[in-house]
């Protein structure tokens, strides 16, 4: 025999070696090994981890019961309740796939929705029963069961629903023997892009990705089974970053919540002494700003995990004097979530703080279940120089990129060409290995011949100690071509500033030619997810009056 | 299309979303991200993960420059010293399979395990030049490469070898483009059982185990990228635990050790900031037994992972007081080491000494990456009632139970019939899922039709604070058939004690039919690994003249 043959002969996968890789089994393990552990905190309940897997266990059952099985979509539409937790365990128990909905959407969206995704189930929660009803009513074909979910606390009617939660559970067997999955490769959840551009896309995850995504953020955050997660990042996104999983790897406890009010945050953060959290910027600037009266002091370090746009350094700040550790993610819907850390080096925390911030507000490195991660020009894949100057586009492989999009083979090959996902954003690779957006192709903004980079001008603006937010955008410009234009939110309490002295404040430390020639005030528009909606600041820009003084009689009108 | 198809269709397996787990992936890893941080420190030398990274591709590139890859074994017989290090990650790189020698082996048992792993390389450790000289002279065919690793601190000849290390890894690229495993079922090492009973069995491990028990050892024993692991732990020994690749996923620091010499371990933890560690029992009682000038103070908690032997309440107390917190584990080579943990629980440290050390002495809970482990009848595998008294034989399954026995198909099929591995090891379950070994089918001595468990004997006698090491053997008996007879190591400056006051004390303990009726004084004859070898006490209980005083004399005599 080869040598090679005699590695592989009479050694083959068989039960006793070989098993898929499930999350399932992270609840199942925690539940024999900690049953009496608090798994999951809600207001006044508290459940243990025998508890809460009999409850998944139940509702796997139940849904079997009304033959729901293998690759069957079960939707959910509810906050950070104990019923959207169970989901995650109970629905993939019983074979079928999780599809959790994003709360802030329309009747239409979710109508569209449940539609592509041929949703068998739906459970809602009753706090949006009036979206729900609508949807309901505008589907061609309504799912074979709609089921209520009540923590008591929410408002809004049950009407709309079959049957409650609590009665499908009840229908169910709390020892039920849920079947292992055959293969890892299995779908376990789909979950919609927030469609900015477009129709959404129906994003697939396999049971192996959820897997070792939930290991490598268990790795990634330094979770263990002291860890206590506070649940300010919505479970509709990205199934929590894996996190409903991971915590539950690590035998930790869940603080559920509803809504991230400051006050319930905070009393939550000191009376569960809550370790683990994350969420958007949005997340952390509000508890900046929450009233005084609102905030309490705690005892333990926090680590926040933060995605979405780079933490600047008055907010790193102003959460470590309130006892956070900030710890900045880049990731998308395609890979479940977090794919690279600005993993914090050994001598960063003895940098001042500008350049500490600098070095946190990149994207970052690789996290352990992710093979690749690159800047390359987009059509060779050939990797840029790491000189933190040349764009490229960032590319990822690995086991926690997702399986593809539902229905939609023409999208997920553009998205794999070349083995690689296309993440859309642009980025520069620095000496050091660490990733950093400059921008997404489309948040160019070519003045006069030069490419300006719109997340430079923001940065300029957050450095002004009046501005919450901003967002700057190419507004078209006859000499020019185009120029940047700001929209900007003030912090509340500041003294009034003007158009003028922002821009002045931005040329202080930007070329001139970067720097805004435009500044509106006002609320900024967002997605769902909270994501500021670009497109529509570039048609507010496009639309804006030419002189300063007709735009400022414009925005007092409003 | 169906809805099953659906969630298939179009959303296969492809290099942008699909990679083979593998744990040289932890080193490229550390070395991207982390590439200053100290990776190796041996003696006066300090490597980063930058330098060892590229060692590791030296190496690999060398070998593969040399014609060796998929399917051929690289045989390594050296110390925890880096070269061996090196070889955990720099022979599966270049697709081979490691195969790390016990370098407490005879040259005959060193020539067989060559011969049947058909090494076509063998690196050694200078300091073992007179057994590897002699085990190649009884070769048929002598490997296509002998190179020799000296570190400068070993003894020895290089006689033996037709290359240096070094001068090897001078031949390999240190940018070497290793082949990314094609296939995670893919042989990564192989290890021989000690063979207490038989012939050696040469286990085999996958990259996807490795892998995942590497994860599963993070997990399991806190590790970060604080972690400093002193090697306290042979190498060849399952290849650590696996905590060669899992203190590497960690980007931790692997602190080398050539042998576990009390003040070395104490100069090491104290100096270079231990924070973790493992070995057998007997590493536990050398360094309790160490001369007072040979201990040093620290301030970190040093955790140790120990298994073979449950710790007895003394050792507990004695490790806590020097600054260890202990953690028993269970597990054999066919498992990649450790399979179960006596998972500490919540409340356990608020426990009396005694009852902690009872509790931690069991065997435990399985870890993430074991997907079941029960106990159960061996033949029908109905699992035996979880009373803490009913006796089976203890199972497991999933993905870190190896491949199988290499060219010995039925003793594979032997070991994993009816879907689960058998460990030969016989245990109850307790009420808490906590399972605890009893003794091996042969550990068992009837005696008047009565079953005594030689560890139960064994702990009465470890309860004498004379007792330094015992063990419990069969001895036929005319009347009653078998009789328990003990073998027991005296601490060092203690009172002398005699045969009589030992079997009182047990007496007092114990049922009377369960107290040795024989109690030899001496040293414990040990395997390479350093288990007790029972069957060679067995041959001496056999042997023994039949009165005390014959014993004494022939004691004495010795």
């Amino acid at each position: 025999m080869s040598d090679i043959g005699r590695y592989e002969q009479g050694l083959d996968r068989q039960p006793a070696n070989h098993s898929a890789l499930t999350p399932c089994d992270f609840m199942a393990r925690a539940a024999a090994i900690y049953p009496a552990r608090t798994a999951v905190v809600h207001g006044t309940l508290r459940r243990s981890y025998a508890e809460t897997y009999a409850r998944c266990r139940r509702l796997a059952s139940a849904l079997a019961g009304r033959g729901i099985g293998l690759g069957d979509t079960v939707s959910i539409m509810a906050s950070n309740v104990p019923a959207m937790l169970e989901a995650h365990f109970g629905v993939p128990m019983a074979g079928a796939v999780l599809n959790a909905l994003n709360i802030r959407l329309d009747a239409a969206s979710v109508a569209w929705m449940l539609g592509h995704a041929r949703s068998r189930v739906l459970i809602a929660d009753a706090a949006f029963a009036d979206v729900v009803e609508e949807a309901l009513a505008a589907l061609e074909s309504r799912p074979h069961l709609v089921v209520v979910a009540d923590d008591g606390e929410g408002e809004g009617s049950e009407g709309f629903a079959d049957e409650s939660y609590e009665s499908l559970l009840a229908t169910g067997s709390p020892d039920f023997d849920w079947p292992w999955p055959e293969d890892e490769w299995q779908a376990i959840s789909l979950n919609y892009t927030s469609g900015t551009t477009g129709r959404p896309k129906g994003v697939v995850y396999h049971h192996r990705g959820a897997y070792l995504n939930a290991l490598s953020n268990v790795l990634m955050n330094g979770m263990s089974r002291d860890t206590v997660y506070l649940w300010t990042l919505p479970m509709f996104h990205c199934n929590g970053w894996t996190h409903t999983w991971a915590v539950t790897a690590a035998a930790g406890t869940h603080v559920c919540l509803r809504r991230p009010e400051p006050a319930e945050v905070f009393r939550l953060i000191a009376e569960e002494h809550v370790t683990h959290m994350a969420g958007a910027p949005v997340v952390l600037g509000m508890l900046i700003n929450a009233p005084e009266s609102d905030k309490r002091r705690f005892d333990q370090v926090v680590e926040v995990a933060t995605g979405g746009a780079a933490p600047p350094a008055p907010v790193i700040a102003a959460m470590e004097a309130m006892g956070f550790n900030v710890t900045h993610l880049y990731g998308l819907t395609e890979v479940y979530g977090p794919a690279l850390v600005a993993a914090p080096q050994d001598d960063w925390p003895a940098l001042p703080l500008d350049e500490r911030a600098a070095l946190m507000a990149r994207q970052g490195v690789r996290h352990h279940a992710i093979r690749g991660a690159m800047v390359a020009d987009p059509e060779t894949l050939t990797p840029i120089p790491a000189d933190g100057a040349t764009v490229g586009e960032i590319v990822l492989r690995g086991n926690t990129v997702m399986k593809g999009y539902l229905d939609d083979a023409g999208a997920t090959a553009r998205a794999f060409r070349g083995g690689w996902f296309h993440s859309g954003d642009l980025a520069v690779m620095h000496p050091d290995g660490y990733i950093q957006i400059t921008d997404r192709a489309k948040d160019i903004i070519i003045s006069g011949g030069e490419n300006i980079s719109s997340i430079e001008v923001e940065n300029a603006l957050y450095s002004h100690e009046a501005v919450l937010e901003a967002a700057v955008v190419a507004r078209p410009d006859p000499k020019w071509g185009e120029t940047p234009c700001a929209f900007v939110t003030l912090k509340p309490d500041v003294p009034e500033i003007t158009e003028e002295a922002l821009i002045d404040h931005c040329r202080s430390q930007l070329a001139h030619f970067k720097a805004p020639r435009t500044v509106v005030f006002g609320d900024l528009p967002k997605t769902a997810t909270g994501k500021i909606m670009k497109f529509d600041l570039r048609e507010r820009a496009r639309a804006l009056p030419s002189g300063a003084a007709e735009r400022e009689a414009a925005r007092r009108g409003r």
